[in-house]
């Protein structure tokens, strides 16, 4: 978090707490996109000392913050669950969670079960995401393992689906995520599809 | 495929073939990276174009090219296996393969069996990495179902492993490949579980 990102996620939280909002997560310890460079240790330093006065303030207005794991592509700072809790254990405020994205745990994490386990108590947000960002249950991720582990954790927070394709978002946000195909054109049908999907893996 | 780009293949085909190498593969149609906006179908024509005539050339040589599948933030021209075959039958040329690496399939492929039944005969090159790029079968990537399918195709080509961990490769390198994290740091244990792990799945 630079001087600048400081101030911009100080914004958003104040936002977020205006609109009535009590979370607020993603990529939101750095700028989202492909680093040239590894993260040096300074740089984690002022990601952990921004994290934490940002923390402060969000407490005040009743907002949780989410640490999202994200793939190796869109950070170089939190890749996996580990991560995100090494980076909580240093802001060291109880209003900071793990934001957990099962398409980025299968690129990054050594399987969805580990993945749930330790994020454990700290767990605070879940993605729900195909390994090509399409339909659920038509790609890699193992999301029987996935949500039998999720039941098992006694998570009770909010599950939301994320789908992308090149024909319904936004040029711009497209590229951004290198959403290049088109995984699907009907946004209902597929929403309805993910809700069944998930409804019946977590027995709801 | 610019013109500095096929110039360059062209030269790289050439050294292969005084190499001795009688395959050039990997991401060959385009630089590799993180794209800003999706192929255009000009785009799309210009790669078509200077795939043909470098392989006619490669063709004289004795050389095979292999197109290699990558995942999304790789490459915006070819991140499947039905891709890379649309683009063999549009260069129609007996001498161009598909490349199929099992940690981009992981991302962007419907499964790993369907990733290895439509490459069918024109599978020419294989790569095995898991998800994460370290120590096979401690990620998500569903080896038993790829080896599987590779035997039961009849596949008879190279097995190449393929693992990268920041602490050995170069910073330049492992930049390119956004490999932040340790995976592992004896090179020979990592090469000798791979070869024993490939063997055992292969029955072989």
């Amino acid at each position: 978090v630079s001087a600048a990102g400081e101030t911009l996620l100080l914004q958003a939280v104040e936002g977020a707490a205006k609109l009535g909002s009590t979370y607020l997560g993603g990529v939101i310890f750095s700028a989202m996109g492909k680093y040239q460079v590894q993260l040096s240790p300074a740089g984690r330093e002022n990601c952990v000392k921004g994290l934490t006065k940002v923390a402060h303030r969000a407490k005040e207005l009743g907002v949780t913050l989410g640490l999202e794991a994200v793939n190796r592509y869109e950070s170089n700072v939190i890749n996996t669950v580990a991560q995100a809790r090494s980076f909580i254990e240093d802001i060291g405020a109880d209003n900071v969670k793990v934001h957990l994205d099962t398409y980025h745990a299968n690129i990054e994490e050594r399987g969805m079960a580990q993945a749930v386990e330790e994020a454990g108590e700290d767990l605070g947000y879940v993605h729900v995401g195909e390994s090509h960002r399409g339909y659920l249950g038509t790609g890699s991720v193992d999301f029987p393992t996935f949500f039998s582990a999720l039941k098992s954790s006694g998570y009770q927070g909010v599950v939301t689906f994320e789908s992308f394709s090149s024909r319904v978002v936004s040029p711009d946000f497209a590229s951004s995520l290198a959403i290049w195909r088109d995984m699907w054109s009907d946004g209902d049908d597929l929403a309805g599809h993910a809700k069944a999907f998930i409804g019946t893996a977590l027995g709801i």
